[in-house]
């Protein structure tokens, strides 16, 4: 039996999370609305999953990062800093005989509403000119509907974070190397929300922001940066800049994908070119996983410089910076030679980022001089390395990665074909389901339930009595829960020496083992954790 | 030494949150936004810790309910058929004095813009007529802003649950009586948000809509409907109508709050007067805590009747019934006088919701006959418990009931005060902290860092070895750290018999006892669940 791929393997992924829970459209009984998708029972939970183990692992399991809680609407002069307002933007054309609206850039492939069979571009009627559209959603803050109260939904999560960047700082006892994290909603007004979940007008982020010593900081103090190759250890070293703490990110967020079940054959690593690259931007990676409709970013890692709090530092005329102890200390020690070349080299970027944000040059020399006597004193704006991360798409990877047909018996033993959802037990919206052999027999329910009970405290249990065992299991594959608990006649001791004993059914494998009911919640944690 | 009240308890709160980093205002760098609050690093995980809580208790420690995470924004029509669009408004007047909007019910205490020493009702300027301003939050999805594609950000997450009711049910193995829970973001515009985070104009919500029989259903199958009086046990039974599942969940709710630290004397029960009910309520309770600014709303618990799903069958188009194999059974069963009892309740019942809602008396009167016809084939729109909680509120008067001065000894034994959070240790933002008791010794430092990765992979830690042991007490007793492991001389092996051993200071009682550090984390495990 051939798996499925392609479009044929994605029309079966959006009827499993249809049939079984995971995903539904939006309003549906309205109609649905474009671009927005609910979360049902199991999609929720294994949402849930994914975004506590990030968090987790961010904040919980480490020092140096902490988390952040921001709104989705924000003063609007944020969005201006960040550039969104100005740039952040799809290039729309009107076709003056539908009345339509359509992405300039995707006209070739857009059939013509009044004609499918054509393309936009193949339809004679006049268009306009190319306008740009901004992305971002807009409301209203107030009683009053006015230019003066207009305001955005977040389209990142990454602004609230360099916005309070002092706050946290001066609350949380951190020192640059740092970062703050933050999960949450952020909305695009995308004209052609398309490829299921993976484009959606509504979705939600997971993004670290981690600030670090401008590269001419870690030389003063460290003598010398260590070298962009490839950190051999995930320890961080006081002597990375900007180079190694990117590549350090790269490897800790892959390994993150693995450690959730996401194989690293299922994921690329894209660098993008430095024609590609934002102004700001000194490196970027996607990192992008083999989706059945092409392999497609699930996040992106940029070293962003110190642009973002550079930006906010002049539109909020709030200083961004951060006094460094150990740099003032280092710095009064170096010889003059070597304070001459690195304040020459922090002169020159600043220099350029101010006149690139369309400072005049006398002033940007000017504040650039500053910056380097700031920084001879032990000040500088961080730098930051952003790994940010969609759930939703990371979502539909999961699911993708853990769709499965094969062959399992049936209740007499002969081979039926079988859905399964391969989710790594850590994920796995429901991590164990119980059943009693048989529903008439209420000496089975009621141990059963003594199972569930045991178990609850620790892991999320579906109880299920009804219908054939073959039944519960093939429905609890299709959930992708890793484990089955059986209660049967020997677990009440028709075999004494199987007396609280059950059977623990595996997933992937369908073998069963009989276990002691008193070994099971070890057993189990070990394997979840 | 008086422990400080109303006022100047809020203004100490106020700056304790932002100084240690709970809550901050949102995009304060920019002069903050009015109405909308960020939350820090312990503010984020005392949150986190909060929801996490909630849910847990809601859906993974029990069979009956089920979670869905939903879009904030959704189709339009929804707030039409729940009543939002057309109701869910302030009245406005302006001044055609000073251009400035006000809630009309409040003229008398909002200052006048122009003399702030007059209440905006005692200055002369004329005064437009009171007009109705919604409070929904309005944008535009799609390229071109026109009233055919105008969204509202939700104002409640409730009316999903009541959207998806049908997709959950047919998904999720549940049968009424069950539920469906729900946490997220909300938006409302008010004009007037105050009370610091209380009524803020971005917030969020634990719902539940708990789906149950009309009572109608209940006694068909039972015989008879248990009295209202309060329910004897926790234990649903068979023959509870929606007064007894109201109960159930209101002292359900009350007990989440005490198990999260909320005494009950911090609570009250306010029991709304059927004259300040909804028309379609049968009874709703709110659950108000003590704050320092006056005694106000944490949750409303509500028997909404079959409103809800009604109104979305009525405007979808889509049958939002069920089919109750036990009530079909029952019902045959039934004598003649008995159906034509409940027929009759049912009837009038329905017949009064249509008719309420506008439908002409002969339309109303032939739907309520098929609503009757299908109850006796075993179909009914089910009735609604919704308990329904505000998050930002909730952890506002978790840290008003938190704050506490009292006195500690200094490093020489002299007393001094201190400010300490006593939160409950299972919604504390950081459980343990653990230090070094001398910065300046490697061996302890190493030692210290043993203990904190021991413990991590189990509860969220703070090291720290900066500064005097009293002053990292004092810090985490702010912070509402519940445990402090302290890392010595005689862990080291100093006092052979206390080789790797600790001392365990609880937050509350100062008291320090000496531990094994094998017996660490059991021991706080067992206090933080």
């Amino acid at each position: 039996m051939a798996e499925p791929k392609g479009n044929e393997l994605m029309d079966k992924i959006v009827s499993l999370c249809k049939r079984r829970g995971f995903i539904f459209q939006s309003s549906e009984i309205y109609g649905g609305i474009n671009g927005f998708w609910d979360y049902g029972p199991l999609g929720a939970e294994l949402k849930r999953n994914v975004k506590e183990l990030w968090w987790r692992r961010m904040t919980q399991q480490r020092d140096d990062i902490v988390g952040l809680e921001a709104t989705i609407i924000m003063h609007p002069q944020i969005w201006k800093a960040s550039g969104h307002v100005d740039t952040f933007n799809d290039p729309m054309l009107d076709c003056k005989t539908c009345q339509g609206r359509f992405r300039a850039d995707q006209i070739d492939e857009i059939p013509c509403p009044l004609k499918p069979s054509n393309s936009v571009s193949q339809c004679t009627g006049a268009k306009t000119p190319v306008r740009n559209f901004n992305l971002m959603f807009k409301t209203n803050v107030g009683p009053i509907e006015s230019a003066d109260n207009l305001a955005y939904l977040r389209p990142e999560t990454a602004q609230a974070i360099f916005v309070q960047f002092k706050n946290v700082l001066e609350t949380s006892r951190q020192k640059v190397p740092f970062g703050i994290a933050q999960v949450g909603k952020a909305f695009r007004n995308e004209v052609t929300p398309r490829n299921y979940t993976f484009r959606s007008r509504e979705f939600e982020q997971m993004e670290l922001e981690f600030f670090i010593r401008p590269d001419e900081a870690v030389e003063a103090i460290g003598g010398i940066v260590a070298s962009g190759s490839q950190p051999s250890t995930l320890n961080p070293q006081p002597n990375w800049g900007w180079e190694a703490w990117h590549k350090y990110w790269v490897e800790a967020r892959i390994r993150f994908y693995e450690n959730i079940g996401l194989p690293r054959a299922t994921l690329e690593e894209y660098w993008q070119k430095p024609e590609e690259l934002a102004h700001y931007a000194k490196a970027c990676v996607d990192i992008l996983f083999k989706f059945p409709f092409g392999t497609q970013e699930l996040e992106g890692i940029a070293a962003r410089s110190d642009f973002d709090l550079s930006q906010h530092q002049r539109f909020s005329g709030k200083s961004m910076g951060v006094f460094d102890e150990e740099l003032k200390a280092a710095w009064a020690k170096l010889d003059e030679t070597k304070k001459t070349e690195l304040s020459q080299r922090y002169f020159e970027a600043r220099f350029k980022y101010l006149t690139k944000m369309g400072e005049p040059a006398d002033k940007a020399e000017k504040q650039a001089r500053e910056d380097v006597a700031g920084l001879a004193k032990g000040n500088y704006i961080p730098h930051v390395i952003e790994p940010s991360a969609g759930v939703d798409r990371l979502i539909l990877a999961l699911i993708c990665n853990a769709y499965a047909e094969d062959q399992a018996p049936d209740e007499k033993g002969k081979l039926e074909s079988r859905v399964v959802m391969r989710f790594h037990p850590r994920i796995a919206p429901i991590k164990v389901a119980v059943f009693p052999l048989l529903k008439n027999r209420p000496e089975l329910l009621n141990k059963a339930k003594e199972v569930r009970d045991l178990l609850r405290p620790h892991m999320t249990v579906f109880y299920d009595e009804a219908g054939a065992i073959g039944r519960r299991y093939r429905r609890q594959d299709e959930a992708g829960t890793p484990f089955g608990v059986t209660i049967d006649f020997d677990t009440l001791g028709e075999k004494p020496e199987l007396l609280n004993t059950v059977t623990l059914r595996d997933r992937d494998s369908m073998k069963q083992d009989r276990i002691k009911i008193d070994e099971l919640v070890p057993l189990l944690l070990e394997k979840i954790r």
